[in-house]
């Protein structure tokens, strides 16, 4: 195991009751005034929006609206949302929603107190050294973000989906109930699940050495996504199955699955290649929702790394679905690791999700751009489970169509 | 799955090098002076206090010292420590040591600044509302006090040894260096992984239903801590082994396996009734070890429960040891949770725990002393799995000579 950093302050409010609870928490800490930020209609057709400003009214917390966040949140919002912050006095973040939602906010809780413009973050010209204090209440669980150190936003003006991470933006407090998850449309809940699965490989496939009690859990949060889904896919108000995805995907990406699998205590767990593949997707297309994309990049990029270490795909296979290779020879150790990608990729398609960019309605020829965006993102080679160039990148994305 | 709050705000640094950015995380959180607690001659000889002091030193973080806190640790030193603490103007607490070590630190943390004695804490007479910053050292993995907002002190002058529980005593900063630990005697080793399995099934058998995530979880950790064992006790440098286990018992009572299990988001997971069977037997002889107390008090107490929900051991069975019920029958069932309480026990008996109370040197004529004892700390009735009363933990003390 090497060696690693913990630190997952955020306090996780979950159940049924998590959402009132919300003003007397806020109260408590002296919040004053609260910029709730959040997405399309459902988080008013569905009562939860309402919920909220009652608790906030029940304990004297006033607040500031902003809806209308979209998928892969942009830029203009953050900005936006920076300039009512600043002309509403909001002392804090109030996201109602998914990740789209959570990040928008965590981006103007970072960008709020800094000078010159909140892209600077992203584009490496500045370092987040304050933020305001960020309470999340989920509705859309996949991204993690309600526990997580990171933060992605698209600049449509450049066609880029960039992320950025720090401590200091996780939130302090998430309230999270499965019943708020009970409406969400069978394709989210698959992306989202997906999304969570993908938090815990990029980290599984970090390209380091033994983390016994990390592996561990990792199988066991991707064993228990497995047995959910389906169920919760075929009774969408399946308790238990539903609060079991929103509690795997905080813990897929607190960074519980991560902890010894870094390089150093210093750096992030995991080369996040899937993600650095599908980011360019959503850049081209904002439409292509993340988990969705995921689906399809991430099994592209199993195929084509897993020469560099069958013995990882190996053990994946054994705690994750109990696939064993018939013997130790090379050949049918390489056929175990491949049955491993191809059962992923069919609890993927099974949920519903897509198996070709074709199905985005992509065409072989965006290929160049692509490769454009990800060499802007990452540079020319990135990855930490096999390094990646872009005639890598190509192939990848080739046989992913 | 149950209400939660879940909160674990304590940051965990972790690896070969943890013990050297100790002083830099204290100054910059602008601590002038910190009370260094420890326990024997082994902080000393090991070279893990010079180690600590010398980061201390190179960041400008004056300290004082406590040292002689024994296993079991005393009211009597809590005291001592509070005036030491309170003379010397130290600003945090900084625990070397294990279990006992850093609860002996918590009590002078949440004692110093309260007028009376703190003992009222454990006695029911006060409420914990305030707390001095504890930063722990650790090098004796077992009781997860870490990680835990949980402190445990003997009172010897009426045989006592009472718990408290709030989460302002959960460290804010634990430094845990694996090879700090190459020198733990197999006897502390074995102990040690005893309590972190107990702390997990204590939560585990808390009688409530489903918590798929926590479950799966929880399994995924004790067959890690089983596999690690004897490795550790085979090669006490073996890196890998004493990683795991040190990490495993952080995650074993951080109250992330208790997510979801216990009765409401406000109560705590789990009757810990092994545990209160265990406090008695430190209680009356102080140099009975906690975790090899509660190798024989464990099993005892599961074959007694057992049949309050045996498809609660079945599932524990199937996901920690792969024993599997020959078919659906009653005796099938029956014989199947028993063969996975004996599993677990002859596992604890392999690492060299102790079986039998007689082990000890106790005798059959103690019990009503340990039953006046218990009846102090837990009341007439106590336990979340299966109500117990004064003759039930009568049959059990029995049972476990």
């Amino acid at each position: 195991m090497n060696d690693f950093t913990f630190f997952s302050p955020t306090k996780f409010i979950f159940g049924r009751e998590a959402i009132d609870a919300l003003g007397g928490e806020l109260s408590k800490r002296f919040f004053r005034k609260a910029l709730i930020v959040y997405g399309g209609a459902s988080a008013v057709k569905s009562g939860v929006l309402k919920r909220v400003k009652e608790s906030l009214d029940a304990n004297g917390v006033a607040y500031e609206e902003m809806g209308g966040v979209r998928p892969n949140p942009e830029l203009q919002q953050v900005r936006a949302g920076i300039e009512l912050l600043r002309s509403s006095k909001c002392d804090c973040l109030l996201p109602v929603g998914g990740g789209s939602v959570i990040d928008c906010a965590k981006a103007i809780a970072f960008g709020a107190d800094y000078d010159g413009d909140v892209w600077d973050f992203f584009d490496g010209k500045a370092k987040i050294t304050k933020c305001l204090p960020i309470a999340v209440v989920l509705t859309l669980p996949a991204a993690g973000s309600e526990g997580s150190a990171s933060c992605v936003i698209s600049n449509d003006a450049i066609s880029a989906k960039r992320g950025v991470g720090a401590d200091i933006i996780r939130p302090i407090l998430a309230f999270m109930d499965p019943e708020t998850t009970f409406s969400l449309p069978p394709y989210q809940t698959a992306a989202g699940v997906t999304d969570m699965i993908a938090h815990i490989c990029e980290r599984y496939f970090s390209g380091q050495g033994p983390a016994l009690v990390t592996d561990a859990l990792a199988a066991s949060l991707i064993r228990t996504l497995i047995a959910s889904a389906p169920k919760a896919l075929a009774d969408p108000r399946d308790y238990e199955a539903r609060a079991a995805i929103m509690w795997a995907g905080t813990l897929a990406h607190n960074d519980l699955v991560g902890c010894g699998r870094a390089s150093s205590a210093k750096t992030r767990a995991g080369g996040w290649e899937s993600h650095a593949l599908e980011h360019e997707l959503s850049a081209i297309d904002p439409k292509i929702t993340h988990g969705a994309g995921l689906a399809v990049v991430m099994p592209a990029w199993m195929r084509y790394v897993v020469d560099a270490d069958p013995s990882r795909f190996i053990a994946f296979g054994r705690d994750v679905f109990g696939i064993a290779p018939a013997d130790s020879s090379d050949e049918s150790v390489k056929a175990a690791a491949s049955e491993t990608i191809n059962r992923l990729q069919e609890f993927f398609v099974s949920m519903g999700m897509p198996r070709s960019l074709k199905e985005f309605g992509l065409e072989e020829s965006s290929i160049d751009q692509l490769l454009d965006g990800l060499e802007k993102s990452k540079g020319k080679v990135f990855g930490a489970f096999k390094p990646l160039g872009r005639e890598d990148a190509r192939a990848i994305y080739k046989s992913a169509f």
